[in-house]
């Protein structure tokens, strides 16, 4: 059986009508991103480019790491650790329990370097510190202020733990193959390495080792991710993509400044983080833009679920459904009006009630149904969204593949450290 | 030393001007709330009315449970459990460490019925089946569906590893004093009980058995939550809670559509999602209000920052500063250009530079600085936001007590269920 996403619009036919206005313009955005003429599209043809090799080298480095450790903490911001968390939280949903603690051979997988609290970085110092502990930072340059900062408390760590030969070697790094402060670093301190291709930016980089190489620790089959993803770039995906754009074209133009993303698995929390980052990144420029927001259902139906019925009409919503969860729960005979009932028909029924009050109100859906947590899915999904994002950008009339906006505050922020 | 909170106004100043216009409107509508004339008010001075006996049976029923189980599930929905949760992961961050296992004399709070997923009921079903185990139903009325089926599924797995009498001794309910299926089923089968204010609605009801319950299992001094929500009904504070409310409506006159509500510290990630309940429930009707919208800084500074800085100008941003963190990180001769420097002084200067590269392309930004992690700082916030939520919507023309909207999707649903 061949896994395939199915998309379904909830809208006026009108909107749709108006996206096959932009279908001509899409396949041309299309045909640009895959001769790869504009910089940083490197990523719409890599996972055909990967090669057997390439992933059985990603698969030591981490084979390694999991027989030394029983905490692996990734050091990123941005698109240096949001998909690799995405993908690790979004697969395991189907191993059947939450919160095992690592141990040697089946490493947990932390996250740090996305924000300055100290009083997280302590907590986090504390709760590893008996463990044993291999790190990795992820950084282009290396000279990222908050990976920096997380990557040096973590490293004194690991010298005062085991002295500075073993912590070089507990140290890993995925960087720049060319320069950079990290990448010198590395090379003087004997980290082992895997590097970033030049030609693809961090949003779009989870399929590379910058992805792939905490996701295979998470012990998660990588290579059928990178399969899965290779559907996405199968022409009967990228129609898909291109009637996503044009949609999502038509939406804006019709003065919806909101993307609300929800989705109806907690284990999704961290792909939204990711998405949102793809979406926001990459179209928020030009005072142009939907603002991209999550919401985790059917939670947030009894929070923001009032504003989405009432409240100021800005948005559009973008439904994330799973359509084989690994698991379900049958509710036995004391279960009154839901004896007998599948939990996954009851979180259908949540689903089809909140698209129908919605409709009422007007607000264009689009449900994007996902096989099941597989790592093909996570691969097929990443391969479409990225892609979808191109073409939408491209639409728009912005880059989508460049940030200038980020380093506005970081500018602001190295004159305060000056002071 | 008196603990206060602080506000600064980084916005034009016709803005401001434009709230002094308010302010005489919201001086009235903080006497009405006050008189408690309109439904669901209770809230304004539920605090001045709690009787140390109140602490102390709310006390009482914690210990019992802290005494029997390494796990306690509270099982609820939107206003039933954001605030305990909200409060239990706000002030652990001052605890010293993550993620230690709940044993018995301390057990671990974990949060269930809050959505539909069979794999996520699963997982944690089996994450907890072996341990110790309490749950506790939040709940007015006992007919929620999400709540309903997750306290069905965990009502079996008692009744499995305990019997009928010892997991009807296992479970606990908080409700509606006089009526509702909850409050039927825990009279017949003798559920240890506490008691929902009728005149409080769930997103007013964290400083009530609904949030303080959950908070003093997870081993929080609620007494002085209460005290600093108490500080939080006093002349200065109030006048505070006016003037952001006054500020609010200003923004939203020159046509602003959404607040983010940023914060600096990872732990405060759950008090966001309960302001965004309360906002967004209080205010998102008639076809009004501003969408909230929670970002994690600087995490979403390399996500959502460029949208930030250079997308489509709708929001305003409201930021979350905690003064006293109870923990640093100094970085030592190692850390180069950061040696010698206090992480918190280096958040500070990201806080810094992203306002002034935020005012550059004049957002208006709100910065509320809150003293420390403690329990008075929790409870001075939670009633300075009510009360300032409450003033808003009443500025806006609309029922901040009311969510008519969240019935639409339950009606639909229903239909689908019984098909």
């Amino acid at each position: 059986m061949k896994r395939k996403l199915t998309i379904n619009f909830d809208m006026d036919a009108a909107l749709l009508k108006a996206a096959d206005g932009y279908a001509e313009a899409a396949a041309g955005h299309y045909r640009t991103l895959v001769s790869e003429s504009i910089p940083y599209t490197g990523w719409v043809s890599y996972v055909n480019r990967l090669k057997t090799a390439d992933i059985a080298e990603i698969n030591s480095v981490a084979t390694e790491i999991r027989a030394k450790c029983s905490v692996f903490v990734v050091i990123g911001i941005g698109g240096s650790y949001l998909g690799a968390k995405a993908a690790i939280e979004y697969i395991s949903a189907s191993f059947g329990s939450y919160g095992s603690k690592g141990k040697i051979g089946t490493p947990q997988v932390l996250f740090a370097g996305f924000n300055l609290s100290g009083t997280y970085h302590n907590n986090l110092l504390n709760s590893i510190r008996d463990e044993d502990i291999c790190i990795c930072h992820i950084s282009k340059s290396g000279g990222t202020t908050e990976p920096s900062i997380a990557f040096l408390t973590l490293r004194k760590l690991l010298i005062e733990k085991y002295g500075e030969t073993e912590a070089n070697a507990r140290t890993y790094a995925v960087t720049d193959r060319d320069g950079g402060s990290l990448r010198s670093e590395a090379k003087e301190k004997g980290y082992r390495s895997l590097y970033i291709p030049g030609d693809i930016g961090g949003r779009y980089s989870v399929l590379t080792p910058v992805g792939l190489l905490p996701i295979a620790v998470a012990g998660i089959d990588i290579a059928e991710i990178v399969n899965g993803a290779r559907a996405g770039t199968e022409p009967d995906t990228v129609a898909q993509s291109k009637r996503l754009a044009c949609v999502r074209k038509s939406i804006q133009d019709i003065g919806k400044t909101v993307e609300v993303i929800g989705f109806f698995e907690p284990s999704a929390e961290a792909f939204i983080q990711w998405l949102l980052q793809l979406y926001g990144e990459s179209e928020g420029k030009d005072g142009k833009g939907m603002l991209p927001v999550g919401a985790g259902l059917s939670r947030d139906l009894h929070s923001l679920g009032q504003f989405f019925q009432e409240g100021n009409q800005i948005f559009c919503e973008t439904l994330l459904w799973v359509e084989n969860p690994p698991a379900d729960i049958i509710l036995d005979e004391e279960g009154g009006f839901y004896a007998g009932r599948h939990m996954t028909e009851v979180n259908t029924a949540v689903k089809s009630g909140m698209i129908a009050a919605h409709r009422n109100v007007e607000i264009p859906i689009t449900t994007l149904n996902i096989p099941d947590f597989s790592p093909f899915s996570f691969g097929l999904l990443v391969q479409f969204f990225e892609l979808t994002c191109g073409i939408t950008g491209l639409l728009m009339g912005v880059d989508p593949f460049t940030q200038p906006g980020v380093e506005a505050y970081k500018k602001e922020m190295k004159t305060y450290l000056s002071k």
